[in-house]
């Protein structure tokens, strides 16, 4: 009995720890277990800050520990900030603002410094406000090479030149012919040319005429301008424009592969409305809402620089336009229809699709570039326009239109065969195949919806990681929402925008919200999204004594601080090195001029110095190598502390000097 | 046989059972399984982007999910930059940035538009570049009320007001006596006073004086600027100032608690060099550390407000400034020697203790109020200055010395009883344990180290959340670090600086990275850090015509659009709706002067509207209900569109209007 008895005890016993045996493994099936080592804490933490099982995803999906480095780089617009704005993906943190257009004390961009772009357009000031909206990196074989940046300014018609070596702006042009834009910057796959397109249709050359003269004489304007690689600069003499009519052309696109050589534009405000809802006309939202279609131009680049080479342009203002009616016998300039006001447009990744969103139609348009070349060969045209310009017929190049929700405004394409559009009134991004002509083939059928992700609040624009190359990462898509109302804490009634991070690795209906990014600087308009790796920044300035303006040693560098009196002039040399600047006493008598040239002489990455004379608006930022110079007239005696004011070393405090101006 | 067999079977199978139990007990033993629902893929993303345990905690301890938001906000000067920058913690994600002494093209500050601080001060530019230092929260009974922000220009000796209903700067005032600075703001704990400290020593009045005369004609200043919160503003009037000895000072802290009524002043150079290395001279580097000891500065406020009401001062620029001799014969100024150029005075958070870091010094300094007071009332002075200013007996006012490490800058506090001090050469924030006297009382010894992190890399300033009231939340630490060097990806020469976010929440040898962000956009100089739930800021404008700059209903407001001709000047009175301006035509003849008041009449929160004519280098931001007005001559004939800047609804491209100036 005893033996019966342990057994049975024995049985009992093994089966009660079986049960707890079996607790455990139930308790661990409706979960994988944490990684070894994984702190008991980190569960605690998420379950103490309410994190739900997505947020801890999103979590960990996009986290970026400290000393490690973000996979993408994120150039956005900053809008009517006037600059450009890098976040890194996937963290979505921002890594530095560019100034471009506006002044920036920060980096001393347009106080006082003379070798920078702003200073070569505008002297000292005063800076008109900019908007930004379009960036475009340099493209090689249509892929990004990572060596520049350009971006347009709606606001004054301009275009700028960013160098990705120490991401600061070299050049920027003003339009000769034009004073807004919108379309700008596109780039041709070569970064042959970087494209810019007007919008509010005004009297070409900044002339005069009154609006009752509109039709005649209000025009549209399509700029290419010739970019010069070695020299880093846009080369005003060798660029030209198109003109068209006073539709308000709006964005645009380079044709790649299959549409290499074409842009593509689109316009609304065909019914040429001049609003005036003070007088009792329809306002100018309704005025150039009423026509069911507008126009895409389709233009062919390569005919068009033919053209200015046959010399069949007009000069205004010094710069060679292509009329209308030379566009037209070249075969440079046709339209087609394209519903209903619409705004983006844009092409896929092979190169065969061009697609437009409605905006006022629940539908994107899809023309294909085969169509539109047998139609133009065969002269397919429903009529021709007010302006004589051929209207290639609908039917005949509209490849496929695709029903997606309401107010559809961009699009852009993955590797999966993917293409991904934003509704600005649905607030959400829709995932949608593409037809089996272009480069990658989605597993569904083509030309329909496969995917949606609610976005918060108002969409306008959206980017993929590489997305307008020929070969897209995918991966990533970030939407650039224009509200954020009651997503953040409140910041007074200016509020930030809301970039959201959306990860689109997966195919099918899977796209998965990851992060929201409150932007509170600025209007990031569109942005463009390149691999970390392309990018090949320059850690200091090639060597001591750069002129980063003209990317070349500075003829005034010096490794000695020194002082020369010329004339009425006083000439400073000076150096700059943690942690004092050569000289720290600078004597001048009033009314002399001042032109001063520091160098930063430091070779350690991030010793930067800055430089500041308050009395005379002067404030320099001076990497290490980098030598700048300053000029101004002593006009006001008195002592004038300068000082580093980047914070450089423990003795950061005590590099000053006194600018002395005596009576 | 068979029933044995099968018992021992029985046996046998089950302690396979049992094993494979043990085998989920143990697994599950090294960490806590995932909640219910966790996805699986969370863990998998995890690995795949090679997060360790660590990583993985501090995702989950910081990310915010969409929709969620932020605990505190911390306002970080933008340093050079000259704005302030607000940021989330703990998702580190930057809300929003004001524009405060440099002109903004994003909110429309600095680009026309009259009813701003920058336009009271300067008209339309241009403007000079600034270098924001210490940003200050109003606060009421010593803790932080969430009404205003006050930030100092170390560039400039300007001192700025924000109103944080709308997070709009309100005023800028210029020291009449004085050119730069570098402690401010700091302020009184019912904001009575907001103080600004000078910085390198000039002629007081900027007025010129040789180097020769360094010690006769350079003075150093302690600025009182008297705030009235009603109203919103500084009154110039009822403010006034300090003569102090031409030692460079530093930093302040006004007393709180047991030293309400006092203000601390480091210093260094009480060498009083003039640098000159140029000539041989020390530079100013070496010139200003030979001392061993340099001077804390005690200052009685309240006393100081007795001699002003007692006609106990000059004037200087017709503002009062109290002389060194009044102020001595007062009671009101003392001095007391502390090591070694040091950098950051601190109050503790009872007001007990007031922390000097030595910089130059491994130690803190720690003097008691209760022993300032006595050896004042004792007159226990080891001497007088150069000045004749009492210097209070070195050893009779320290309560304590503790050694950090190398470079110990600034200190702040938590309601644990620690203290916590940036060490810049060491680059680390060490905690350490606070004597018994305050208000809070650590588990540890007192004065002793108990912790400590490294920072990446170069540590200045460090916040804690509410660390500088009475009664700090503890929780975070952020360490502002001037360089990143390799942190984050390369941004060119000109890098972002790193602050980090640290968890401070348990005792103990406990300080726990949490984050690196990346700020390339200034030099955060200082921060504070206040609870989300403290700050009251208005989703709209309180009423429709609201002008934010004197925060009253503007005379301006118009909800009918007009345009009115008086004499030679045309005013417009625009109403800006979604998605039109009244009126839309506008024309003027050339030469005409033009006034032009706009209101947003939207009452939607994140309703805003943008205005801009570029070509007069105007930018407006209209939140909703805000009238603002722009002022300019029509000197170009042309046709100007104008259009609203921000992305407002999908007929926002149709917002737009001419404004044509005839010849």
């Amino acid at each position: 009995m005893r033996g019966a008895v342990s057994t049975r005890y024995l049985i009992a016993g093994l089966i009660v720890l079986l049960v707890i045996g079996l607790i455990f493994v139930l308790r661990n099936a409706r979960g994988p277990s944490l990684p070894t080592g994984l702190p008991a804490d980190a569960m605690a933490v998420a379950n103490e800050r309410g994190l739900t099982p997505d947020d801890v995803y999103a979590a960990l999906a996009t986290y970026v520990p400290g000393g490690k480095q973000d996979d993408y780089v994120m150039f956005a617009s900053g809008g009517h900030s006037g600059q450009v704005i890098a976040i890194g993906l996937p963290s979505m943190r921002i890594l530095k603002v560019i100034p471009v257009f506006v002044p920036d004390s920060w980096s001393g961009y347009g106080f006082g410094v003379e070798n920078t772009a702003l200073h070569e357009v505008y002297g000292r000031g005063p800076y008109p406000p900019a908007d930004t909206h379009h960036p475009a990196l340099s493209e090689t074989n249509g892929e990004y090479d990572g060596e520049f940046l350009f971006i347009g300014d709606k606001l004054n018609g301009r275009v700028a030149v960013i160098d990705l070596r120490d991401w600061e702006t070299k050049q920027i042009v003003r339009n000769p012919v034009f004073n807004n834009n919108h379309g700008a910057a596109f780039v041709t796959p070569n970064t042959e040319y970087v494209v810019e397109v007007s919008q509010y249709s005004v009297p070409l050359g900044h002339k005069y005429a009154p609006l009752e003269r509109y039709k005649e004489e209000y025009r549209g304007l399509l700029t290419f301008w010739k970019f010069d690689r070695k020299k880093g600069r846009i080369v005003v003499e060798e660029s030209f424009a198109l003109e068209l009519p006073p539709y308000w052309q709006d964005l645009a696109d380079c044709g790649k592969g299959a549409s290499d050589g074409w842009v593509f534009v689109n316009s609304f405000n065909t019914e040429l409305a001049t609003g005036g809802v003070e007088k009792g006309n329809p306002p100018f939202e309704a005025g150039v809402s009423q026509n069911d279609m507008d126009y895409l131009h389709i233009v062919n680049w390569k005919k068009a620089e033919e053209l200015v080479r046959a010399g069949k342009f007009t000069r205004i203002n010094n710069f060679r336009v292509i009329p209308i009616k030379e566009a037209v016998a070249g075969g440079v300039l046709y339209l087609t229809p394209e519903p209903k006001s619409p705004h983006g447009v844009d092409v896929s990744p092979g190169g065969q699709y061009i697609v437009v969103g409605g905006k006022l139609d629940p539908h994107v348009t899809v023309y294909s570039i085969d169509r539109i070349k047998k139609a133009i060969e065969s002269k397919d045209f429903e009529k021709t326009d007010a302006y004589g310009i051929p209207v290639l017929r609908f039917d005949a190049v509209k490849e496929a239109q695709v029903e997606l929700g309401l107010g559809p405004l961009h699009t852009q394409f993955d590797n999966q065969g993917y293409a991904y559009t934003s509704l600005f009134l649905d607030t959400a991004v829709v995932r949608w195949t593409l037809g089996p002509n272009d480069k990658y083939k989605a597993p569904e059928e083509p030309w329909k919806v496969v995917g949606k992700v609610q976005t918060h609040y108002n969409i306008g624009h959206l980017a993929v990681a590489e997305g307008d190359t020929v070969k897209p990462d995918g991966k990533y898509l970030v939407a650039l929402n224009k509200w954020s109302v009651d997503r953040f804490l409140s910041t007074g009634p200016l509020l930030p925008q809301n970039l959201q991070l959306i990860d689109i690795s997966k195919p099918g209906d899977s796209l998965r919200l990851l992060a929201d990014m409150p932007l509170g600087m600025g209007e990031p308009h569109y942005a463009q999204i390149i691999r970390a790796d392309r990018l090949k920044s320059w850690e200091v300035y090639p060597e001591v004594g750069w002129d980063p303006h003209r990317q070349a040693k500075s003829p005034d560098a010096t490794d000695k601080g020194r002082i020369e009196v010329r004339g009425d002039t006083v000439h400073i040399y000076t150096t700059v090195v943690r942690s004092h600047f050569t000289p720290e006493q600078v004597k001048v008598k009033r009314g002399q001029k001042v032109v001063w040239h520091l160098t930063n002489t430091e070779r350690t990455r991030d010793a930067t110095h800055g430089f500041a004379i308050p009395a005379y608006g002067i404030g320099a930022s001076l990497e290490p190598g980098e030598t700048v110079t300053v000029r101004f007239t002593a006009d006001k005696e008195g002592v004038y502390p300068f000082y580093c004011t980047e914070f450089c070393s423990a003795l950061h405090l005590e590099m000053m000097g006194y600018l002395l101006v005596e009576p």
